[in-house]
């Protein structure tokens, strides 16, 4: 027999790397008006800042990733998230670039989040956390940069909630960002993807491990409620043409005669199952609800009296933009509707719609066409900067 | 205090209208080589069986439709599901034809399926039930049809699971079907509408009071996952424009300070969990599980050696497809491929693509142009038959 691992709120606060423990500990404002903190950052950077501390790339991570963008993940022991685009002459140079990427505040790698202590009372935050917003996290990054004394950064680039906090970041700190890479992303969630957000809550929800959020202190973990929220969540991620390449509709057992217990007759219900099972082990449910929660509120129009272009108005930040054919979740529809707005706003953007049958989830995978677009991108702000 | 209603599998046995006993009680072959029964069957019929005995349609319901049609519902004292397509003076004209509409079997609503009684043990079912598949509920509705003496209809009509079974019943029985009407139906389950079935059988499974699929003799109910795989699969029924048209983003309450329970922001939200809960009162779980992993298995081409046109070959079965521009679960490129078989199959077939922002549902829904294809194409096949 071996023992069960770890949950993700007993190993955070002994995962690699460091920590920031922001604004010398005094709590941090947070858009709802709330009082939060301290606040702590644990963050991954690559490379070496160069003298004119002008070449720096902030890497925002997506809804289930993490600070560990490059190397061996501490909890699953595989690469890390982005090892297509970060490394040694990939498009994200850190021979060239000095790259920062924090966990996102909520999150559970060992930034603050509903899985960390609250300070007043000793005890684990649970749904006693305070709603948190993309404007917080982008708010925690920037004062992340304060401490790491990084006044402004060449670029800073993320996919999916990466992407949203890129377009806040823009939108908010028009001066410390040179460049912005936001890439299928959003300037606001969908209506549709509100409600897949909210089928994945009501599932973790349901489970009674979740204990109204307090399953810390119950020694308990709502993991079938989290891995059905994973599953309903990874379909959104791929493609009808990426999964039916991945597994057809090949069966295990056509015609079993009766269902014992309903087993996986289907590779991709094996596929889903194992990415529900794997999820649970790096990844905190409450972290989840707060996180899509933040995603669901972000409206950067509705920030801006109705008017997308205000949010960017004559900002002197240069913007790339990427979206894949095939990406239902954050359609091209949503990245052109950025483009126009800059547009409107004077803004000097590029935009490319790369052809690929992999869904959203094309950003973290083999695509060529992504890593020539940005690596050109980053290289033509680089010397611009001098470098 | 008002009492609980009382669970699907409590009442199925007094809900109204006729049921039909197969085959004088003999149990019933299965397509896995098991046998089931006795087999009983609840339908509904409506309008008079003409004299040649010419005049029947027969009604195919959806995952989670039932026998009731036309008329309030018994359960949820609304109208039926198919009131916009069935009645006096409606495309499928109850003053002209007389319709028969069955519960499938596997169903909650008095046909035999995982929450009746099994005759051998006195006690219901639950996941003893035996597997089934589209094959054996069509083999049951023409079972049905012997029982009430007709040998032929003038059409097989249904949208979604419903189309499944038109398209296998003028395969599996081309001599009893002069016309066949599939809507927003598809040859085969793909991947993607797999997956999303698998989230939602995870969901109910996932719920501590399934106890296996034997929570009937527990007295519990497994509400929670049933309603969560309900919303999961909504979302999948209706369009971005149409969620949009709905709802919008507005926030019930933008910027809640704390979570108090995570309540229901958005109005989609609110919406989801009001079709979660109420799903539950009129459906059964293990019902649920049974019927999505038939439609999972459907698939017609492997049932015809890898070439679709084979199933209907030389057929004289009259056929018309209707897809609808917004259903991303089965879309017009599905009905084309069977259109494309039917075709090669040297069959006579109409095929009208509408134009739609109503998603999936939209079969459902008032659409003009489903109304007016659907009568003239009827019309036109009782005129033919001389009536």
């Amino acid at each position: 027999m071996t023992e069960a691992p770890k949950a993700v709120h007993e190993i955070q606060d002994d995962l690699p790397g460091p920590r920031a423990e922001l604004a010398g500990g005094v709590p941090v404002r947070l858009e709802s008006g709330e009082r939060l903190g301290p606040v702590r950052v644990a963050y991954q950077t690559w490379g070496t800042l160069n003298d004119a501390r002008s070449n720096t790339v902030l890497i925002c991570h997506a809804l289930t990733g993490d600070q560990y963008a490059f190397g061996t993940h501490p909890v699953t022991e595989k690469n890390g998230w982005w090892e297509s685009m970060v490394g040694p002459g990939k498009p994200i140079d850190t021979d060239r670039f000095f790259v920062v990427c924090p966990n996102c505040l909520g999150g559970c790698m060992g930034t603050t989040g509903p899985a960390a202590v609250n300070p007043a009372t000793g005890e684990l935050y649970g749904t006693s956390f305070p709603i948190i917003t993309m404007g917080d996290m982008v708010n925690v990054q920037a004062m992340l940069l304060d401490h790491l004394g990084i006044e402004k950064v060449m670029c800073v680039i993320g996919g999916s909630m990466g992407a949203m906090q890129v377009l806040d970041w823009a939108a908010r700190y028009p001066d410390r960002v040179v460049s912005a890479v936001p890439i299928a992303g959003a300037a606001r969630h969908s209506a549709q993807n509100i409600a897949f957000h909210e089928v994945g809550r009501q599932a973790i929800m349901a489970d009674p491990n979740w204990c109204g959020g307090f399953y810390y202190r119950e020694g308990k973990r709502p993991e079938k409620g989290l891995s059905v929220a994973r599953m309903a969540a990874h379909i959104t991620y791929l493609s009808e043409p990426a999964l039916w390449r991945k597994f057809g509709r090949e069966l295990q057992n056509r015609y079993m005669k009766s269902y014992e217990g309903f087993g996986a007759d289907f590779q991709v219900e094996s596929y889903l199952r194992h990415q529900g099972a794997s999820f649970v082990e790096r990844f905190d449910a409450n972290a989840y609800l707060y996180i899509t929660r933040a995603m669901d509120y972000f409206d950067l129009e509705a920030d801006h009296g109705g008017d997308l272009a205000k949010a960017w108005q004559g900002t002197k930040t240069r913007f790339l933009l990427t979206s894949f054919t095939s990406d239902w979740l954050f359609p091209t529809s949503e990245s052109k509707e950025v483009v126009h707005a800059l547009i409107r706003a004077g803004v000097n953007v590029s935009f490319v719609e790369i052809e690929s049958d992999k869904g959203h989830d094309a950003f973290l995978l083999d695509e060529p066409d992504l890593f020539e677009t940005t690596a050109g991108f980053l290289d033509s702000v680089a010397r611009d900067l001098g470098f």
